[in-house]
């Protein structure tokens, strides 16, 4: 870790001691900064912004000149891999993400073959390499990728849903179907985030977005069991550096101690669990990053830096925690009140170590 | 209570031995049901449903028809009391609730006037009387009430919301109006509460639908403190009975110990927690509601059967145990698969008392 000019986010997600409390934020590339929305105007859709190494590029680094970030995250998207599996996805306004071709049925799924997933992702790969180059050794770089039972969420679902009915039917009346799709996207995304780190990711983070939609059985076996099962297959290390891994499932606040023991370095959290009663459960074994509400970046300076301050404080004294919200940043928050969060991280954190 | 032929769900809400788990449904009376939308069509609206008492109890007896539930719930809405202050509500096909006249500013919520809504909600009372009085004392009366918070999230946002951007940040910008608002609330809900009781209600319920959408600090602040002063205001008993009152926070699964001394005689949870542990936690002080997630109405009777079991061998042996779904039962569902959920309630729980 020696050639990173900052290395706190990975000394604090391996509980190595750190100056200070490192300081990142889900979707920090987003539309929230006029740059961002400026290079995604430039680029014609989101998705031609995601497809373009340099524009890709360009995006990741934007947050990095204005806030003191202690980590960059890939710019990209968690639907890359069905989209590579040939579902077709694309974004209507104001409904999210969708795709042109939902599967289904038991020979839909086992029509999914993973591999082309890996063919069709150079793109990703050669953003990887290239934020990477252009960091020129600031800060590590994060790769990420969705769950499988994220992914099959939205594939199932054909995009975003209220109640998951589709896919929960699925996963309860044919669970060996359902179990076939999650093992195709589990080896996916093992391969993509292999990948990741071969082109120059040096941590990553797997988004559970939507596991938190499932019961404590259901979530084990639908969910955390896939990213156990991808875990195992990473590389550890990468340039004689271990390479920490993140799991992040929103509203898996009441299942730390199982997710805990997945094989990640770091869990992360959403704003409903207190983080200091998180560390007292599970912080012995994982480092914890989060969490902050979103929504409290529309509250007035002062009131961010309090808030930043009862985190720290819940957390108390001692390395593995990161800093970062309790999910992605949403657009339109001022870019002013970002700083003022990371300003008040940086400048408290300090006599925690 | 002697005066009931089934006391099964009101001696369960005491912890009173029973001889078998009592069930019910939240929502059920509604869409799924075709002789509901029947009555829904010749009303021609939710809200002329709502209004007209005759209606309202019908479609509240409805689900008693078919399934041998052991309570009845009122027919109404959680937002009758935003509607009786005078913010307007409409429903707007495919958006759910709507408010004409959304508060904000400190002008508008200091013209709230609470009293209001009691003299408003008449048509309420008249159909928890007729309820009552149609139910010829077969199973008690549940009468229900949305939280202050849950209620201010719609009618600060005007209706429905993803992030809950609006109100909370005039819970984090303006913490004085934001409880200027729920005392309101709280006062109106305290009064309307006690008016089913006097009209007819045996226990009560509260929803906050939404109060799992904060940190825990703020929920405690903004949603648990209101729905504490409104349990205090309570009357305990009515015809020599006691009244339970049951809190249902949605995502409140991490905060049950909290919960559970609200003052409440049991507590709600969503299918994401853990109901065995759940009674570990804090069994020996509240009776606990739940927690079936409602999308496995949409699995075979057989998957149905065999998720009831597992939920009634988590809870375990004793009383203090009320089954139900872990939120309200959703429209497509077939009431055949209703049917399988009672039975298997009906003719497995006894082996646990």
């Amino acid at each position: 870790m020696t050639s990173l000019e900052n290395d706190r986010f990975l000394r604090a997600l391996l509980r190595e001691p750190v100056d200070r409390t490192p300081v990142w934020m889900m979707r920090q590339a987003g539309r929230y900064l006029p740059e961002y929305r400026a290079t995604r105007a430039e680029a014609g859709s989101f998705m031609a912004l995601c497809t373009n190494p340099e524009l890709a590029c360009e995006v990741t680094l934007q947050p990095l000149r204005r806030y003191a970030m202690d980590a960059a995250i890939l710019f990209s998207d968690i639907l890359t891999i069905p989209d590579a599996l040939g579902l077709g996805l694309y974004f209507s306004e104001g409904e999210g993400p969708r795709f042109e071709r939902p599967v289904s049925s038991a020979a839909e799924i086992a029509a999914l073959e993973p591999e082309r997933a890996a063919n069709e992702l150079g793109y990703v790969m050669d953003a990887v390499a290239l934020i990477r180059r252009e960091l020129k050794g600031s800060v590590p770089l994060i790769g990420f990728a969705g769950s499988p039972w994220t992914l099959a969420t939205y594939m199932v679902e054909g995009g975003s849903s209220k109640d998951f009915a589709k896919v929960k039917s699925l996963a309860f009346n044919e669970p060996k179907i359902m179990h076939q799709l999650l093992s195709k996207l589990a080896q996916s995304v093992a391969v993509y985030l292999s990948e990741q780190v071969r082109h120059g990711a040096q941590a990553l983070q797997i988004f559970d977005t939507w596991g938190g939609s499932l019961s404590h059985d259901a979530y084990r076996e639908f969910s955390l069991r896939y990213m156990t099962e991808i875990i195992e297959q990473l590389p550890r290390e990468a340039d004689g550096c271990r390479v920490p891994v993140i799991v992040f499932t929103k509203g898996g606040g009441q299942w730390l101690e199982a997710i805990a023991e997945c094989g990640a370095d770091a869990v992360g959290l959403d704003w409903t669990t207190d983080i200091g009663l998180a560390r007292s459960r599970v912080g012995h074994r994982v480092s914890l990053q989060g969490n902050m509400d979103p929504t409290l970046l529309n509250a007035s300076p002062d009131r961010i830096r309090a808030e930043v301050a009862q985190i720290l404080d819940s957390y108390g004294e001692g390395t593995g925690h990161i800093f970062n919200l309790g999910h992605g940043v949403t657009p339109g928050i001022d870019p002013e009140h970002v700083a003022a969060m990371v300003e008040a991280v940086t400048e408290l954190s300090p006599a925690y170590h």
